[in-house]
């Protein structure tokens, strides 16, 4: 593959569910490439469906379906597209239609690590999809994130270990587990699983986020960190012994500490990342601080992920009210992650 | 009782325990009057205690050793202050000595809600205390709120149900579930608990925050408020069916709503007070946002009741460094409490 020869190589960004607003926010950040020093990226995905939704919400978009290794060249003048796969048959904003459009989605993220393998995409930026939609076309895979690591294992030929990170100004967070009912979180914490995450996070605090020595702040599970085991044992029978083996490794962790008194603006510059024992408990600050600009990262894989932090908002596709400011937000992460990585 | 016969009561705040930074706070608020608009309030114990504690702090300190009636006009000489119960015979900063402090802890909060009760106190404000300290002397009791609610019971002879409130600049937020494990915290959700709190919480909103028509959010249990039960159950069998009660009752209720996407500044304008599910979900956003004017309002009191939101943080006591900005807001909003209650 030739992308390497010619400069830095432009980011995949993949088109995702077609009913969506991943084609709206990819027009809008295109268009507002000079504004926010958007870096070049490259549409995997359907060229017309641009075009259709750029009409739709009233803007004026050239596209270039070009050659990865010309994307980036393109991209001055006009949005870069790669057909990935069968294009989109339906692909009518605010409709789900997973027999005609599933198969366009899979492949562009498909096509998307083949890419980033063959060094003619830099980092992959994906655009949400709906799991239930393509779960009727035959995924099977719990999410997004999940099915990127098995296409990893697959063209690496390596085990991948996924860790989502939210990245805001400011913030950086980590949940330990996620998508599960609140009552099983804390039958599923272990100490192997925090421990786990923590090394993941601090190597990518080191190699991708330049953080020379990544301080971690663990936070407890239970009300003002268990209170000495009056509110729940699990903090000192399971965060604490975690917390001490990632520093037997030399990596700062501190905690557990309650978590309610870890987000403000003084406590924040305390650490590099939380490393939160479920969904909410990361989720909250970061939304709560920086709801448009929080940037969905995967950590573990063998190259950089980003993704916008909001789903596929189908009520607004094709308005032109959707905002690109998380994407764009994921573009500019996505670029800087893969330069830093590169210069190592 | 002649409290009514002079204008407005003070303030009853109370000692709090000695060895920690209630004191320091109560000197600092008192001395900061002017600058912040703090409002008349008594200091309900030891008057040497403060003046001892002025002296290590380094600040010039008159107090005025009054009668409840003359408190009010005193304040702008002097920190007023009522003697109850027996003085702290230790009352050294950083230090826990319950065998010889204890008893002045205990006496100041019978004694504050003694004068509230007479109307010599307008509202009830409490420095912080230590529940470990206090059992050493036979304080019985889960909490702080719960022993106001016993004596509550007691002075007005009929049954209270705390109810607590985080108040801060932009966001009201109530825990349904508190001091407990989260692994116990769906198994102690009911739709009784959710809909008495919320009951509680729209009429105090009604009478003493003076909002006409209160709207709550209800915030889910489980990540994305359960995604239609693929993350757990609790919120279609327990949350919903509270918010559908709540409605029934005419408040304006709307839930169960995704927890990480309910405090960004957008949706903080869309209801009046958030009824959270446990603890940290909705401690997090309040301290996240706004850590040191964060006020605890106990609601279901026949009574005003607030304090700051923070510990005893003994190893500032005495150090001048402690900050009252939770205390002074704390004062502020019991006074505006106390007033818009009255009104009625």
């Amino acid at each position: 593959m030739s992308g390497r020869a010619t400069g830095r190589p432009p980011l995949a960004l993949t088109q995702g569910e077609p009913g969506g607003i991943g084609p709206d926010i990819a027009i809008d950040a295109w268009l507002a490439r000079q504004r926010y020093g958007v870096p070049p990226f490259l549409f995997v995905g359907d060229a017309d469906l641009l075009t259709r939704r750029a009409a739709a919400m009233g803007r004026d978009l050239p596209v270039a379906r070009v050659a990865p290794v010309d994307a980036a060249a393109a991209f001055a003048e006009a949005l870069p597209c790669l057909a990935a796969g069968p294009p989109p048959a339906a692909g009518r904003p605010g409709e789900l239609a997973p027999e005609e459009d599933g198969a366009s989605v899979l492949a562009a993220i498909r096509a998307a690590v083949a890419l980033v393998h063959g060094g003619e995409a830099a980092a992959i930026v994906t655009n949400p999809i709906n799991k239930k939609a393509l779960s009727q076309v035959g995924f099977a895979h719990p999410g997004h994130t999940e099915f990127l690591g098995e296409l990893a294992e697959q063209a690496y030929g390596a085990p991948a270990r996924p860790v989502m990170m939210l990245a805001a100004p400011g913030l950086r967070v980590v949940p330990v587990t996620i998508h599960i009912p609140l009552a099983d979180v804390a039958r599923a914490l272990t100490v192997e699983k925090i421990v786990a995450t923590g090394r993941i996070v601090a190597e990518a605090l080191r190699r991708r986020f330049r953080v020379a020595r990544p301080r971690l702040a663990i936070a407890g599970l239970n009300p003002h960190a268990g209170e000495g085991g009056l509110l729940g044992a699990e903090d000192e029978a399971v965060v604490a012994p975690a917390v001490a083996a990632l520093a037997e490794d030399g990596i700062d962790a501190t905690g557990p500490l309650p978590a309610d008194t870890m987000f403000h603006a003084e406590a924040r510059r305390r650490y590099d990342a939380a490393l939160c024992m479920y969904h909410d408990q990361a989720l909250i600050p970061v939304k709560t601080l920086a709801f448009d600009e929080a940037v969905n990262v995967t950590l573990g894989l063998p190259f950089v992920r980003t993704s916008p932090d909001h789903g596929t908002a189908l009520t607004l596709a094709g308005t032109g009210l959707a905002r690109p400011a998380s994407l764009i937000a994921a573009l500019r992460l996505a670029a800087e992650l893969a330069a830093n990585g590169q210069a190592r």
